[in-house]
């Protein structure tokens, strides 16, 4: 048996980069998912990042031939209650800086794989992953030089655990490739209920 | 007041990596220190750590002229009172993650950043971080097929946080960084206090 073509629905370098690290060959595609069409206010922060993940999936299954495993994933941030998704602006990035500092926040990935077999999309597996992850208390002066980066502007929570963001970051708890994009750990269980050994 | 150099005293890429990550610039001079001349049974694991530390800095440190500021560290990984430090090789590097599987293990990293002023080394300050890290269960054929892949004979504990064995890693509590090798929140404090402002 061939090993089956892998798609990531994805064009984050972030989560590209991830996958490599299992040394896995796949493809990578953009979905065109509109993530508005999917009502937040009525689903936990696992169902909607796992929705996402499937509308993401599904939009690039309905255009492959042959077969294929699409992997789609979503990413947010919430504290109390209220979602921290990509800052509409550098303003917008320093106030939910502001909300998170000297907090513990949660990141939520949710993941899905969904097979297509003769360009026929199947029924999908769907997972999640929380992190905690710590703020120290960030001085304004630090969060105005953060957001000058332009960094935290394409980041769910308005920042990259990658980057010197890192510096106000004392710990977290959980998976870490969870808070970069995509929780490794559990993609892999996923992947091999569909026969994918990365051994 | 011009910038201090900074020297990191360890040619581990992936250190130099993370110190990069800050934006900072700096040189690399490898450590010729002794690590065996430390006796480990009468100190703490953060003991050890931070001992290693100002050792490495300071063997560096005594070759420096002029100003500068030396950053040492060393890591180790325990579990229940015993030390996993680099493997000796492919066997004892599978009898180290056989250990480790379906454990949480603590790694410790001593960081130390020693001046030096025209020549002359000063006081060093020192911190260390701890981290556990919870490995899945791991069948002996993911061990014997991690181990082949030559990454974990290089690896305190036998293993790289950056590479496939996070397909066995669900989870971490603490600072990542510390695991990769380099607990970029203390260091930052540390740097502060020697007046380098990373933003």
């Amino acid at each position: 048996m061939s090993a089956p073509r892998i798609i990531l629905a994805s064009t984050s370098p972030r989560r590209r980069e991830l996958l490599g690290v299992l040394g896995l060959t796949f493809d990578v595609i953009g979905s065109d998912y509109d993530e508005d069409s999917l009502d937040r206010d009525s689903l936990t922060p696992q169902d909607w990042v796992m929705q996402l993940a499937i509308g993401k999936a599904a939009a690039v299954a309905a255009q492959t031939q042959g077969d294929a495993l699409v992997i789609g994933a979503d990413t947010t941030v919430t504290l109390r209650g209220e979602y921290f998704n990509k800052p509409k602006d550098p303003a917008d990035a320093r106030r939910m800086l502001s909300e998170l500092s000297g907090q513990t926040h949660q990141v939520y990935t949710g993941i899905c794989i969904l097979p297509v077999t003769n360009g026929v999309p199947g029924a999908p597996l769907t997972d999640y992953a929380i992190t905690d992850v710590t703020f120290d208390p960030i001085p304004t002066e630090t969060i105005n030089a953060y957001v000058a980066t332009g960094e935290p502007l394409d980041k769910a929570g308005a920042y990259g655990i990658q980057s010197k963001a890192l510096a106000f970051i004392p710990k977290i708890n959980g998976d870490y490739f969870n808070v970069v994009g995509l929780p490794l750990n559990k993609l892999v269980a996923l992947l091999g209920r569909f026969g994918v050994n990365i051994w």
